[in-house]
């Protein structure tokens, strides 16, 4: 048993990774830890440093080099002995929320209590009263209790109306009878439910005096706590592999007219009278927007993120990886202490940046709209508690976009990135593919990413009629723009020669002119030629697609452009926003024509204005993924190297193999020797070096 | 140890699947058997089912249960037996290349040898002298010896002369000296490399009497045919887990002064003399070129299979999943026995629509771009056999592009399939996820699809050049529509109404006149305002994919319309080529405006006949995908099953999952049991239904 190794003297040819590396970081215009400062916060990177070290060292979290051979068998029981861990590491260092968050992202693996923490104690937490969270919320908290939260069924996702369960209240027993009426009734996608939860949030339609209620939340005991089998009446396992999210035991559940106590049903809003059965309203449920609010503002950081990680991966590479010379522009570089042509690093070529540097600029420009989001949401929460509600629609609105706009720009990113590095690209070892795939259920959850720009478009639609109509309360940045529109909507851009396309006044007013002029179609083909809404959806994601990018300009124009503005790294920012909102507009430049703004003439000059602010990123472009300040630790990237070593890291990697533990691998004795043998004598190879019998 | 199971009792909510799908099929225009004939031919079809009923009962291939659940240890043994097995059974049933061609589709997994049949035999075939194919083709035929071949290197992919591997001749000893220099010189990516080959074709850069003649075949053994051990002198081993493809060993391998002998250069071609090292230059190569341009016409036949396979499942999962209901057009079925308004089929949404059917048409045009590609093919090597070059070098320059064009195709279309079945189609029971992993790398191979477009554009630029100055020989299809395009550079589009898009006249100009236009652009800004190439790269791949959507209405319109064209059959597929040109049309609608030559109110117009084209497919969509034939044991998906079973086979797909093999799962009490009780007693339930210690 001898296994594979590289030979130990040999070294990547000249110029390496660490030598191309440092070149790219000497040329770069700013200073990176300054920018990373000024976006993060000292403190949060101080934070960040702290609990690396801490994960780096650890026993069970310090080491991640299984991850990508593993069958899920293996991965899964793994994750759970790190889910363990780091429900003790949160005792030990005293991590609050916002810790524990920083050690999770660093970690980089979901885990079977991912949900126990994101969704079910959150819901006790609002919608239990005080009696339910000292029974279920205290030890819940001390993962005496380990929960979940059932909705998605089987065959119902999106219409939560459309749920199968149902909970029938009977005030003779004070019970209600949880019962999965059919197949497709069966609770599925729940995470944390197939191997770890004992208790469960389950969405179910209450039944009480014979009426339907609809969906309303129980909490639910499903598997025994001292033996853990699942209760009589439940049936209960996992959903069986996925294309990611392996680390997570995503599962399922049917309720063969399982008993619950009256106490089972979340009552802080709505309620059943425990004797006559009487169902109590909720009050407004408004302020359940303000927290979906809440949540998309991080799911559009966490979009940052993403698309953060993909370009450091990919913009190293591409800054070491060298193919063909490029004649007109020959690289040259120190080999062997002579200086000679070598390849010419990949992203030097124009394809590379054009693919690579808007999903840089993606990144930044979810960073500066979360922070936005989040501060209209404090400002909104405020409002709502002074029992103003004006704010509300337009955010809710406009989160909802954003949420289904960034996570698409996610996996395209992602996947952009990952072809963007070539074959090795699809090796594993590139940690962008298992990546990929962890991220995809964000198109899903907390909002199909179609379904939701129909709130989205509705709510601009709506606006769009009152600001024609002159009823519009209080201005928002909607009903402004619209108002622009309509106040001579035959303007045409202003646009003569290529440099115009970084004015970010002649940019926006393109933006805006386009959301307004597909909005006033789309109220006109539905108010005048009574389109269906159905015939309209095609459009009606259009529209918000388009207004959540405007969103996107404006609060990347508004975060970095300014009088004050005049530092190195502010002025990198500038150029990165000048592409974003080019190249953003370049790929929908079928819009903007269609809508007459722009001439033909004017759309060729953004192209070539857009190949200029590419080439304007290049000398800067590795020290703005160093911005991110991504570990390789979190990254598990051989292409992503921070010190360039990707081609000995891919060799590193290699050796981990275990089809290569042996020189002469497993399965040869059994499929290989038999064909090759055919049931004649051994080979011997002649003088003429071909092998015969 | 009871493993988990669902209640047998339990059905899906009605209507259930099968009856939607029977429904849907029943409402067709045409007869789904009549077009599968006519697409595939009668023997085809039938020498299909007689390999599946084989491959079906077969012990070893019969069953690709565990395909989705274990790790690539386990699938890697497993491809490894199906290998051999496969060898066995075209001996058992005498099966020629064609034969075990539709079995490897069925089958559908690639595994160690493939490389062995699809590159060295055929490359020992092409460029070995008749001792050489006597030495290694013959007993290759046997499975005696087992092949690769090794191209790529872990620093070089794309650019062949970049190579590191040096094979240097000493006419002293009459041997080559193959030597890798550095690391990155390693070969890397070889298919059967990592486990299953003991001789490679190894490509290097020739060196005799000092001078360096670049890269040229080898045929090297590498392990021991004893023992399979590695010969003295090779370092050879696998490179470790894939983003799919993970039934292959690819593998990699360095050679430390490995003397070869003078045969294992392949010789047919170049050749050193034997004594004095002398060189001999190879002959013309265009011959190799016809070869790449049939194994391309088969890249864009099996990028039809691979969009109509994703159609299949997303369009008969999408036809039995409901979701809301549509009150403009609510869905009436019947349950137990009541006619009732129930959900959706979100086939009936506008938006699946608008995701789905554009994919289905590409699916049918790649089929007859392929079929006219292998047309060319024939022809060309006609015609060259003649003497007559002429038809060369636009037949590969098509090729080049459209290789790119439909492999890109392919994937955004199998995501978009996948993602269009909502939750469900991430879960690897949609047999969508492992089937993209799995295609993902014919973006790469056979010519990476970005510079390879380069190769498309070069070629249309040299032609717009001739046909501008009168110097074009042979009228080609390209030169035509350059012709069309200087006799009238300022010609509009005539449609003036919706229903003007559907004319083929109208929509064939409008292709050529946009990518006449590009080129002359392009030509301009070389010629003229001495743009450097690398600046033009963004526009050089869109003018590739621009000439090659062309190619493919022009040839989806040949085929489908004509007077004696009348049938149901040819009726569908004639709103089928529509529907794909406009889709088309739309999606590159920034170029089509940027050109002048359709205005933005035709766009309007385009957009919505758009809608009217999805709609005229709606009631054929099941009935299309029918035709393309997948059988279930193809598919492996429990969404895109013929019956429409997809809730009862997710179920019973899930109980297959090794964690369900005992209702509580291994791990719990090393790493759940000691978070719940915490050193703490066992829990009892209160009468409040509270678990309390």
């Amino acid at each position: 048993m001898a296994p594979v190794r590289f030979p130990r003297h040999l070294k990547p040819i000249e110029p390496q990774g660490a030598q191309l590396l440092a070149q790219e970081r000497a040329k770069a215009s700013f200073d990176p830890q300054a920018l990373a400062t000024s976006l993060y916060g000292e403190a949060l990177l101080k934070k960040q440093d702290e609990i690396l070290a801490i994960l780096e060292k650890d026993p069970v979290l310090g080491d991640k080099s299984h991850r990508y051979y593993v069958g899920r068998d293996v991965r899964f029981k793994r994750s759970l002995a790190a889910a363990k861990r780091m429900v003790e590491l949160v005792k030990i260092h005293r991590w609050n929320d916002e810790e524990l968050k920083i050690a999770d992202r660093l970690f980089d693996e979901s885990g079977p209590f991912r949900l126990h923490r994101s969704m079910f104690m959150p819901t006790l937490e609002n919608q239990g009263t005080d009696e339910q969270k000292k029974l279920y919320l205290e030890p819940a908290r001390r993962y005496e209790i380990i929960g979940c939260y059932a909705q998605t069924e089987l065959g119902h996702g999106s219409n939560v109306r459309g749920l199968e369960t149902t909970a029938t209240y009977d005030p003779s027993t004070q019970t209600f009878d949880l019962h999965s009426p059919t197949l497709t009734a069966s609770k599925w996608w729940i995470g944390g439910l197939g191997v770890a939860a004992n208790h469960a949030v389950v969405m179910a339609r209450l039944i009480s005096n014979g009426k339907d209620y609809g969906p309303h939340p129980f909490v639910v005991q499903i598997r025994d706590l001292k033996t853990h089998e699942p209760l009589k009446g439940v049936t209960v396992g996992d959903i069986g592999p996925k294309f990611g999210f392996n680390t997570v035991d995503n599962g399922f559940i049917l309720f063969d007219h399982l008993k619950l106590p009256h106490v089972a049903m979340l009552a802080r809003f709505s309620k059943v009278d425990k004797v006559t059965g009487e169902y109590q309203r909720p009050p407004n449920d408004k302020l359940a927007y303000g927290t979906m609010v809440f949540v998309r503002a991080n799911i559009v950081m966490e979009s940052s993120y993403v698309l953060a990680r993909a370009a450091t991966v990919a913009v190293r590479y591409s800054a070491l990886r060298a193919q063909f010379v490029d004649e007109a522009n020959p690289k040259k570089a120190l080999v062997q202490g002579q200086t000679k042509v070598v390849e010419t690093p990949v992203l030097d070529y124009m394809m590379q940046q054009y693919r690579l540097f808007p999903v840089l600029a993606q990144a930044y420009a979810c960073h500066f709209t979360a922070q936005e989001m989040h501060r209209m949401y404090y400002e909104n929460q405020a409002k709502m508690a002074a029992g103003d509600f004006s704010y509300l629609a337009d955010l809710h609105a406009s989160s909802s976009g954003l949420k289904s706009l960034t996570t698409t720009l996610n996996m395209a990113g992602l996947e952009d990135c990952r072809r963007a590095c070539g074959g090795h690209g699809y090796s594993l070892f590139s940690g962008l593919g298992q990546f990929y795939q962890d991220m995809l259920p964000k198109a899903t959850w907390e909002g199909d990413n179609y379904l939701l720009t129909q709130q989205t478009t509705r709510y601009l639609l709506k606006t769009f009629r009152a600001v024609q109509a002159g009823s519009q309360g209080r201005a928002t940045f909607s009903s402004s723009y619209m108002q622009e529109y309509l106040a001579q909507p035959t303007a045409k851009c202003p646009a003569s020669q290529p440099s115009d396309w970084t004015n970010p006044e002649v940019l926006l007013s393109t933006f805006k002119y386009r959301v307004a002029f597909l909005v006033d179609k789309a109220v006109q083909a539905i108010d005048v030629h009574q389109q269906t809404w159905n015939d309209m959806l095609v459009e009606v994601y259009r529209i918000s697609r388009a207004h959540c990018q405007l969103l996107l300009v404006a609060n990347f124009f508004s975060a970095v452009f300014g009088k004050d503005k005049q530092s190195n790294e502010d002025k990198v920012l500038q150029r990165l926003a000048i592409l974003f909102a080019l190249s953003t507009l370049e790929a929908e430049m079928a819009d903007v024509l269609t809508c007459g703004y722009v001439s033909p003439d004017q759309a060729l000059l953004v192209k070539k204005q857009t190949i200029a602010a590419l080439k304007a990123i290049r000398p800067d472009a590795v020290a703005l993924v160093d911005v991110f300040g991504y570990p390789d630790y979190l990254m598990q990237s051989a292409l992503g190297d921070k010190d360039g070593r990707a081609y000995e890291r891919m060799t590193e990697m290699a050796e981990l193999e275990p089809l290569n533990q042996n020189t002469v691998a497993d399965g040869y004795e059994e499929y290989i020797r038999p064909l090759i043998h055919a049931g004649q004598g051994a080979w011997k190879v002649g003088k003429d070096g071909a092998a015969r019998l």
